[in-house]
């Protein structure tokens, strides 16, 4: 009798520059994935909720927050490149391309850019790759690279360290023409009428207003996108050694105060935006537990057009979250999160 | 840099009597939100599960139960109405107009009948709206009034108290016409046999059967409705301040023990229902926990004809919810929701 | 007033040998009810992740995996065999017939094949029944026999002791066509490279590499399923008398496991399925509790050729599950699930 150890995902020693993994599976966004995955956030921007005002806008049907879009591709990556996977260190040019809608089938694959050892610490290294998500006409819906800690599998296996340079990923914002045939106005009453473009200002901060806890559905709702790193669910795993695990307890997946965050901005900074350009850089500050309430921040950092849109502008914004913990009687203001952030948004000229 | 503090919902003072507030997004029932919001309550109508029977009796597909209808339209109205309640107080003439459907988009407003201050609490009065929603067509699905102890946000500004009168929304109960050519008695085992008008005489009352216990997915099925009152999911600010909220916990959304009532009975006094009718009024008793595990009674009042249609005839009905709680070594029964409901149900004579 | 005492599912002595029980309901799998009930438990088949894929290979649309229609099927009988049931004791010959796919309608049947009175506890029995289910074309999807012990509801009635044989359910797997025209080796980068036919060997035993955790939204799945028994969500029953009860706890519904084990396996070894075959027998071992960890592991016994399909070959297993325990200072394994699969697999030679 044969005993197969098995096991998934890459070791440190496993990645060499260069190569490309395209990712197994592939996800159709469901209605039944697009429902929990996106409500959960409070979203408020209608194109995700209402199918007369998706479709009113030259959409084929409601369309999937950015976050959904994001949370989508990377979790295929997952097991190609983070199974194993200590921290998620960076999130780098992360670009916007065709709208997602329910229905569309995404698919992915992910280039090594670099591997690199820890100088430090002989049980780890630094993989960077360039991730890449398309639909089922071939378009390009999201490509972005990532820096990502991950573990060795074997202390004394070598490790091919090396960089290549990034692909020139052809990656449009392709949204429905301005026809003004289109009654905008007559929907304008199912967004906030302080949110369009000429509303913002440099320098502008946003407090939002709504805080949401985590709770143990994040293990439900990151099996959901077929994310199947263990310190998210694999409670056995981490009472054996908790010391290994950060915190000591399952991890929340990143993505969830990822979205999280995009979600409780919405209603202020986001509730008239036709989608999300550009994701500059972006990181996890802190880790999340199961318990913890999240709570997020915007900063204006410029205003300006979009070329070759006149109803739409760009709005440059720092996205924040954060989180409290008391220490004794003191109240400290976590942050869990940071995102450069380009959001584009109807100018009420054109929408109202 | 202009720091802007973002605020969402009213305070008591700044709603007018009169007033209209379209509710902003509107919400596609996707088939994520049907099941998910369907499932959880046990209702076992099969016009909500089996698609072959719910076609076969001349609807377009699934049927949103009348619960799913009620938490769809009414938490469209929080962002407006009652993110800064502190109790909803009651529900008053709750009409159903055209079946809903997966597939739907429901949008809606509410009208302000009455704003009235505390008499002797000074943070809070009570505020008055007639809320309707309707699907895409235009056509109403529901319309009801209710009452809510809304927070002040200022305690010194002023309140513009005041009543209006009510509209007369043509709402009309629309279901497929009866034809026997459709087959409804080869379709007969999929419903009890029990549950049909002729079962039923004023003075029975029913002891559902089932229970249910409610788990923190509360605030998981909360955010699905875009329901945002922090009450439901901000634990932080409940932990802040827990002597100002109910049971300093995060309670839980009054819809959802409302529908997990209408759902634990259902097997008993809905199974052959084509349609909620009216809710005359009802009540939130007590408030509800994760960890509560809620039952449901039901009590007939009368049965009675339904003008125009001889193959239903209609109960009034009395629906009560309770959990029990361990006082000493007593089991104390707490009624936690009461409500006037008149069901339309099949009659034996034309359907089995 | 007439009080009624409401009570679903027959006691033992209701239970009559050859008695067919056309189950009430049916159920609709919706995107809702694909997506939560499949992703939960890390399926890796792109038959039920990517549409693509699933059309590519010549079904309608996204296939529902075995565990799904096997819990589909199973939930449909629980309300007439198993609602007042005290463990599921065997499933046997549970053979798989036309695939079940996104949007179909399942409905089922139970034949009561056996009934048996305790020969030590007068309390309970054991009630044999034969189970099919169909699809909205009457294509029969499932049928399987288990064995369930029943509780008495009255301890001196009669027990109608009896045993029938097994009608002859015709039921056949039922796959699209082997076409080379499909263009299958282009969709080959979607699954694993090392799980066709030709990889497995008799003897070959795989440990399973994922452990997921079942946290308190095991009730909102079972509720999902139309699965009313009460021991899986009626926390206050529970608590009134512990002792009679698994654990003293709420107990997870044993499908939960059931597809759990087989989704964790699917990276392994079915993640080239085209279908389960049939299991031949069937036990849940242990019982399951909100904060265990499953975990899985695989044994081939045979490989064969599949008459009819040169492009499939047979792998008849076994599929463990287990979870961990601490006694003491001592890891204890603990077997939960016990299962005789066989698995309908892709040659290497035709597909990839």
């Amino acid at each position: 009798m044969a005993k197969i150890p098995t096991k998934h995902g890459r070791f440190l020693e496993e990645f060499r520059p260069g190569e490309v993994y395209r990712h197994k599976r592939g996800k159709t966004i469901t209605e039944g994935l697009f429902a929990v995955f996106t409500d959960f956030v409070f979203t408020t921007n209608p194109l995700a909720k209402n199918r007369r005002y998706a479709r009113a806008y030259g959409f084929r049907d409601l369309v999937a927050p950015p976050g959904l879009v994001m949370n989508v591709v990377f979790s295929q990556s997952v097991e190609d490149v983070s199974e194993n996977g200590r921290a998620n260190l960076e999130y780098i040019d992360m670009r916007f391309g065709a709208p997602v809608c329910v229905g569309d089938t995404i698919e992915a694959e992910s280039l090594v850019l670099g591997v690199k050892a820890s100088s430090r610490e002989r049980d780890r290294g630094v993989v960077h790759v360039q991730t890449t998500g398309w639909n089922q006409d071939g378009d390009v819906v999201l490509t972005y690279q990532r820096k990502v800690q991950v573990w060795k599998g074997d202390l004394d296996a070598p490790v091919a360290e090396g960089e290549v340079g990034p692909r020139d990923v052809p990656v449009a914002l392709s949204l429905p023409a301005y026809e003004p045939s289109r009654g905008y106005r007559e929907l304008a009453h199912l967004t906030s009428d302080d949110t369009y473009c000429e509303n913002f200002h440099a320098g502008d901060v946003f407090e939002h207003y709504r805080g949401r806890v985590v709770t143990t559905d994040h293990i439900m709702l990151t099996g959901m996108l077929d994310n199947t790193s263990q310190v998210h669910c694999n409670q056995w795993m981490i009472d054996q050694e908790p010391e290994r695990f950060l915190g000591g307890r399952l991890v929340v997946y990143g993505g969830i105060p990822f979205y999280l965050c995009l979600g409780l901005s919405s209603p202020d900074v986001a509730d008239n935006a036709l989608a999300d350009v550009r994701y500059g850089t972006g990181r996890h500050t802190a880790p999340i537990f199961a318990g913890d309430t999240v709570f997020a921040s915007t900063e204006i950092r410029a205003v300006r057009d979009l070329p070759g849109r006149p109803d739409l502008g760009v709005l440059d914004t720092v996205l924040r979250g954060h989180k409290f913990a008391k220490k004794g009687e003191q109240v400290e203001r976590i942050e869990i999160f940071y995102l450069e952030r380009e959001i584009a948004v109807k100018r009420r000229s054109h929408y109202a």
